[in-house]
């Protein structure tokens, strides 16, 4: 396989994200790690070529797209940023997979313009895999398609289904549906039609709605949500970890300064058992090829993991199953 | 004011009902609390009539509606139940305020059906007021309207807004919009209207979108919403404070048993920092009176707040202000 890693992309670019693709030469067989950004920086941080001459090739990129520039504009004017140069690798057929911590708009406006969607499907999701007390729980879209068509929603359950077998090994995957209730009559039309065509597709475990207020007690393996609900979701659950975190550790200096030591690592241990890089990033699920998006704030470690899973991911036979899924929901 | 309490809502009715309004006796000036369900039992539970007789009617009613009843059914069915004569009382002119723990559904719908709307509002919404480290942070809506307009959100902003100055005394409260980035351009079609109204509404202090990231760090003092995603986040926030308290115990449990008891005074003062009774119950704005619902787990000093919160609405004048705002919008 060939891996096309944005090196420009996200907060501790490049320098972490080199890191993280020198780290992962190790795991790899003849796979191939293609580091886009500029030559001579990426040159600088590779160090010794010994090391890495027969796994990694640099490509040249001379701009970068910002975290919170437009995305489409941005591609439009910035030909020659990591993120485009990375997307066409992939349309002429010299990348497997394309990966990047930069501005996930970007990143999945460059893959849906560039590669091919999938035969059948009628708009790419986001995928997430939430760390959760009671294992993985499966997120999609969380920000792909903000405006889902009943149609699309379905897909994206089948996508994940297919994902949650092949990558996480669940078997017989649960599949609910984020809305405001429990019952079938609550929440929006996309959401009571997204129901019923859930339920009377036979492939699926459909157990129904679920309330995000069990989100975090995994009301089931797969949760399928709108991509505006979707992002909302993976943001509010990102900021509150924080906050409630920040809160507790200035009670406890106000309170029992001298207990804060005993508490570090109990958060750590929390942190680490909910440690969302062990997923990898997240995969825009509908195209034909792999991208992973990874967070902003991706260092050497989860930059690693995301090139682990994102080859796991891409000798799977995952983007077949979906086709032949989709084919014979049509038939 | 006559403050008319359903007795029969909630996950602690009818006892803990009936103790908040008897501890909200003492507050009380001039005026009086009905209570709403089956006589007998209600009189049981109020004891000794020499403390309650002058504050306090009962007003019979047979029937409860579940908490997880269809609304609109139930109270079609329910003709008798402790909601359908509570909304009846409002109605007829009876009763200033009315405030129920039970079915939000059907407490939402029995004032809408039951009550007028204020005049100019569109369709009403539910504002909750949220305890943040930084103070109280008003969300609206949260649930009453699914599938709003451009003209709605507007106008829960301008409700919200005369909440927060009236009765959380915030002067020239902030307005910020959720959406999934801070551009303007971010988000559905909904948002950038919506964004473009608050925008050219001079009597507001629209700061522009707002990331649910950001929720418990106070963007705003007041932020919109439609009340699908308003609902998700209310729902997650909660259950995410609770999951992640419960890992934090789970894990001092394994790690330090001999600390969980230095632990927990500090999430007692969180807890009692971040709560959110103290704000008394979220109200149905845009009704022509003062609808109050309660959280379906309200103990006896949940509802006495509530009680008189709802008083200091009823009395502030908010509903001739909104009227007022909404009137000079049309000019």
């Amino acid at each position: 396989m060939r891996i096309a890693v944005d090196a420009m992309g996200g907060d501790y670019a490049p320098e972490q994200i080199v890191a993280g693709a020198l780290d992962a030469l190790d795991s790899l067989q003849d796979d191939k790690i293609l580091l886009i950004g500029p030559e001579a920086r990426i040159k600088e941080l590779l160090g010794d070529p010994e090391v890495w001459q027969n796994k990694i090739i640099i490509h040249n990129a001379t701009e970068v797209i910002g975290m919170d520039e437009s995305p489409v504009e941005a591609l439009r004017r910035k030909r020659d940023s990591s993120i485009a140069v990375m997307a066409k690798l992939a349309k002429e057929g010299h990348a497997d997979v394309i990966l990047s911590a930069g501005n996930t708009g970007a990143c999945v406006a460059a893959a849906q313009m560039r590669m091919r969607p999938l035969p059948g499907v009628e708009r790419p999701g986001i995928l997430v895999v939430f760390p959760t007390i009671h294992g993985p729980l499966v997120l999609c879209d969380v920000g792909a398609n903000i405006t889902p068509k009943p149609s699309h929603l379905h897909q994206y359950a089948i996508m994940a289904e297919v994902y949650a077998r092949k990558i996480l090994k669940v078997e017989n995957p649960t599949v609910g549906l984020i809305s405001i209730g429990q019952e079938d009559a609550k929440g929006t039309d996309l959401i009571k039609s997204t129901n019923q065509r859930l339920k009377d597709d036979p492939s699926l475990r459909f157990i129904g709605n679920v309330e995000p207020r069990r989100m975090l007690e995994k009301p089931a393996d797969i949760v399928i949500c709108d991509g505006f609900a979707g992002n909302i979701i993976l943001k509010l659950t990102e900021g509150m970890a924080e906050s409630i975190f920040k809160y507790i550790f200035h009670e406890f200096k106000q309170q029992k300064p001298e207990l804060l030591q005993h508490f570090m690592p109990v958060v750590e241990k929390i942190y680490a058992e909910h440690d969302y890089t062990e997923y990898g990033g997240a995969p825009l699920m509908g195209i034909d090829g792999t991208c992973i998006i990874c967070h902003g704030n991706s260092d050497a470690s989860a930059i690693k993991n995301a090139i682990m899973v994102s080859l796991k991911q891409a000798r799977a036979g995952i983007n077949e199953e979906i086709a032949k899924r989709l084919k014979s929901l049509e038939e």
